[in-house]
């Protein structure tokens, strides 16, 4: 089994299929094919394996002859990806970055919608209102992840989880989690046949975190790094909770706070009988 | 009380106040000067007050005249500080980015040792060994002052805390943390003197974090973002804890799992009656 790429690697930046994954850079571009940039050996497997449409990946020669690149021909054989063995210039070009993977697949997206979000015995979800960082963004998928939880519910105007800034942050759990999109409207509409528990994190809450029950299904909510979440927002919630600042500091990183606040469902959800 | 400026702002990029500025960006220039570059006019206030001295503070001519430029002013007077009004292009030049805040300023760094680390009362100190993200230490700093910490120990080949890509991410709190730097020989030749509690996490630990007493004085270890704390490190740790994984992610990032660990020794130190 091996890849079917012509002989000679591709060096040119005028390539249709290069400019074509480069201009994936571009918000427009990804909107338009759905498709988004998977960079690294081990995220593109990842995405294979967990069923994603991989569409085309691009490689440098090196790889053709190593173990992890003949692990990723056999499983990209027969998926109808187009495989394209690429100069390392022309990755660099790609990824947009010195030193980039060895692999950059283009994988086809996959939403959710909010009919998809339902009230399920132990569902988590993350509600995230008008983030702007990608880099933020993704490691909260990181984070959502490593605590199982079900997905992510981007409201309003939160920047792209498809980015390659977001998808690099997540590590490889942008395949994992459930992504939705919606206008903070339709979600506040939807938000009323939620059936479990809406909790929120809001600087101006009198609740500790740590006195809550997040029994699950929950709706987590957090707000844009400047601003937290909007009065609407914080309407829809059943409680809103803080998070002390004992210092100077008079917030914290959101991904650093989502990850506080997840652990503590999952503090919750698991009870140690020791703790 | 005013700036003491010239009469116009300057718009070469080869004035040498405008080319010593820039040149923080590289990490020689920082050693040889001991200055570091901090964004913001809010961060620049905050430095001044808590008594960093500010050697040059550049800004753009629309704050001259508005209040909190006005305060700005107010503090630098008499600091010894120089001013100087600059064109929109040359602070991009200097910030190295496009839409930068309104000031920027050159401040002295100050770094404390070995020696002022002390098991005293109530302390936390963060140990980061081989840290390779500035956006992860500095975020990592900002948590530390929320929960009002000691300060930082950055153990071996971590990145530089005063880049201005590590500033940028404390939102601040670099002046409120001390920061110590040590070799690792040098630290671990320290720690042996240490009375209070050492703490590390590692994914290979068999304790969940959930059930350490992390009564202060604590040293709580973190390590490099891939490859986690090496071996002498751990060996130098009371305890090892981990924090679970209980999806398909490995990991978590690397200020998220601090901020984690952080809270939780908050948590044992404040505990609440009803948690």
């Amino acid at each position: 089994m091996t890849f079917e790429i012509d002989a000679r690697p591709v060096s040119s930046l005028s390539n249709p299929a290069v400019k074509r994954l480069a201009g994936l850079h571009l918000k427009k571009n990804r909107e338009a094919t759905g498709l988004f940039l998977v960079e690294g050996l081990r995220a593109v497997i990842e995405g294979v394996e967990l069923g994603f449409t991989l569409e085309e990946v691009v490689f440098v020669d090196r790889l053709r002859d190593l173990p992890p690149g003949r692990r990723l021909a056999k499983l990209i054989a027969g998926t109808g990806a187009r495989a394209l063995e690429v100069t390392p210039e022309v990755l660099v070009k790609i990824a947009r970055r010195d030193n980039p993977q060895t692999v950059i697949g283009a994988f086809r997206r996959r939403e959710f919608t909010l009919a998809d979000v339902r009230p399920e015995p132990g569902a988590l979800w993350v509600v995230l209102e008008g983030i702007k960082d990608p880099g933020n963004l993704g490691t909260v998928l990181r984070t959502l992840d490593a605590v199982k939880g079900a997905g992510a519910i981007l409201v309003g105007d939160t920047c792209d989880p498809w980015s390659v800034e977001a998808v690099r942050a997540t590590m490889g759990s942008l395949f994992v989690n459930r992504i939705v999109r919606a206008p903070m409207a339709a979600f506040l509409d939807w938000r009323r046949g939620w059936t479990g528990t809406v909790v929120g994190t809001a600087l101006t809450a009198a609740v500790d975190y740590r006195l809550v029950d997040y029994r699950p299904p929950l709706l987590l909510m957090m707000g844009n790094e400047q601003s937290g979440l909007p009065p609407q927002m914080v309407g829809a919630c059943d409680r809103t909770v803080k998070i002390p600042m004992l210092g100077r500091a008079d917030s914290l990183n959101l991904a650093v706070s989502t990850g506080i606040m997840l652990y503590e469902v999952v503090r919750c959800r698991q009870p140690l009988a020791e703790s």
